[in-house]
């Protein structure tokens, strides 16, 4: 039985009471070998602690047990989006991820800066990762295109990765891929994958030749290939489906492009976590959900740092009892996915939840961590009912049926 | 959320790690009044108590719960395949019982041998249960049959059942039953469900027209009854969507045609738990998946013999000893339901399971029974995550989404 978000919209309703969801990014870990102890478990943490304590806490999945999540997939279920149903093409990720300004019909895509010999075939289809330094280099000579009416603007991301989007009338982006994903052959050319997508396809080509001809010199950047053609999806708002005002506090562009792409109003913030705190308490009075993002966690877990992490995350904890002095009615803490230490990476494992509010029905967890979330009253549940739940915790649903 | 085969396919990559699936048919059981206790939890199990607190435990449904699952939606839950979309017809799941090697044009049909009187009319359904014997005798004289081209195999199964298997061009399994399931009316014509059923349909009843013939003086199996007509489906293999080389260890005929139906190689093995075994470690080196299946766990349950059920575990318990030292990268050990000796019979109730794994985040459960896997870190969740989970465990799944 699960719920939609059109049954979400039916019994939402607007009321002042305010949700903070805090995602710790990658927050779940394992234990260390040595300590039997998680990263979360390792840090000190008086305030998560005590929210633990007067809350309710368990385990959630993002996706799926076993599937381990991108950070958009991760997101999307936290926010109540199914990130299976609710898919976003790679060329809008990538141009989401360095907040690109994506208009509606934009059709963006995913570049990679490669390498062919002189018969054209790829050898390296990261063109040796040049440096972001000389992949922006690179981008200068190819953006600014124009053909047949469509503008072309090619944005570095890092290393030899980039992002083209195509501006103009008529752009339809079911396009097949140019790059083969393999070496030892040529680039593929770009296909339409549908009768109207016959013009960009021409033009994608048509780009794809003059990046040839421009790099040619470039050795070893001197071919693109692109691939993940797509465009901004049109998403139901937060706004819609909650009857909510939120707003995004997160320093990471690829977060706040993901707020953006469901109607979260983008607050400008630092990089620190006060300084997302300090931007929390200035804007408090003009919405009634925040979503705060904090990246080190997951930064730190990917560089296999125990103690950055640990650091990390009892920094978030001291900075919470600022959160805790402004009383919103709920409040939610938890990660988009596991990047434990051990595996220097994401991970498929659950993730622990604590959610505090006058309504919750407390638990007897006193603690907030891996174990002992395993036994908390919110059990172990996909991601996509956090949203349901926060709202119901904030008294902003109205019953189901009669 | 529902993970389909498609999605993990998408993310499934081959890796030389391995994962061992084993099955202890109906494992799950209900405690004794007198003992309290359930079949599993009365047997000594070191071994597998030693990876329950080693690993994760939980309980798995494998259809839903309160269902009470055939051995066949057991198994194909297990292997990740949804049991109700996944179906398999009665006929084609007869002959894979008995071992015959249907082939993809083959309609393949159950039989019962049953009673008319004079009129026609069906007296008894099951011929008064004539004995195996008896039962293969009359297929002898039924069997090879050749009608409009087409070759007829009956085979026995058990007491008055035996399989039809109808093979040569153009045969569509698109028919009704002749069996009505009722005594005091006459078998039903076959009927072709869809128009180019036709011709299979005419040979189904030429074929029952011939059988009654032959059968009218063996009373009181002097008729056949006929149902489930149907074709080998084709399922994805398992080698298609998890990468992987999978080998399939077990002495029922049954379970070796289930696993060759979803791609599994069948290794030839003797009929005891340490035969099993030592098929396993001769072939290690050349699969990445093995599901080894335990029958006797199950018949014993049906049969109500406590004392054998505990026998048997404690036997797989100790057999595991050697399944340890082989040191694979996950070890899943579970059921394909439960067979409580109360009962005597498959059951609804959720079934035990413990993963092993150097990344599994292991829970507080010290040991491997219904009460204890309830506090278990996988939760209780359907059968169908669990190769999701194995395979995240052998680290053979990348992330979902960017």
């Amino acid at each position: 039985m699960d719920i939609s978000l059109e049954l979400i919209k039916e019994i939402a309703r607007p009321s002042p009471t305010k949700i903070v969801l805090l995602v710790i990014d990658g927050l779940g870990g394992l234990p260390n070998p040595e300590t039997g102890k998680t990263e979360l478990e390792t840090a000190n943490t008086p305030y998560l602690d005590q929210l633990a304590t007067k809350g309710i806490c368990g385990l959630i999945d993002l996706v799926a047990p076993g599937i381990t999540p991108g950070s958009s997939p991760g997101h999307l279920a936290l926010f109540g989006y199914d990130p299976i149903r609710f898919n976003i093409g790679r060329g809008v990720l990538e141009a989401i991820g360095i907040d690109f300004d994506l208009q509606p019909g934009d059709v963006a895509a995913r570049g990679n800066f490669c390498t062919v010999d002189k018969a054209g075939r790829i050898t390296d289809r990261r063109a040796g990762r040049i440096s972001t330094d000389k992949c922006a280099e690179l981008c200068q000579l190819l953006d600014g295109l124009v053909i047949d009416n469509i503008k072309i603007s090619v944005c570095p991301v890092r290393e030899h990765r980039f992002v083209v989007v195509f501006r103009g009338d008529n752009l339809v982006p079911s396009l097949s891929d140019s790059d083969p994903q393999q070496v030892g052959v040529a680039p593929k050319a770009v296909t339409a994958l549908s009768p109207e997508a016959g013009r960009a396809a021409s033009i994608a080509n048509q780009f794809i030749a003059r990046a040839q001809a421009i790099l040619a010199e470039h050795h070893p950047a001197n071919m693109a290939l692109l691939r993940g053609f797509s465009r901004r999806p049109h998403f139901p708002s937060m706004g819609e489906v909650y009857k909510l005002r939120p707003a995004a506090i997160a320093s990471y562009p690829m977060y706040r492009g993901l707020a953006k792409l469901i109607g979260m109003e983008i607050l400008e913030t630092g990089t620190t976590i006060e300084d997302e705190l300090a931007t929390l308490k200035q804007n408090y009075a003009d919405y009634d959900f925040f979503f705060l993002h904090i990246k080190g966690t997951d930064s730190a877990g990917e560089d296999g740092d125990l103690d950055r992490k640990v650091s990390i995350i009892e920094q978030v904890d001291n900075a919470l009892s600022k959160l805790i002095s402004m009383e919103p009615d709920v409040i939610v803490v938890t990660g988009d996915h596991s990047t434990p230490v051990l595996l220097r990476a994401h991970s498929w494992h659950p993730v622990p939840i604590l959610l505090y509010s006058k309504w919750c029905r407390p638990d007897k967890v006193n603690e907030f961590s891996e174990s002992a979330c395993l036994s908390g009253g919110l059990g172990r549940f996909p991601a996509t009912q956090v949203m349901p739940l926060a709202m119901a915790n904030a008294l902003k649903l109205t019953k189901f049926g009669a």
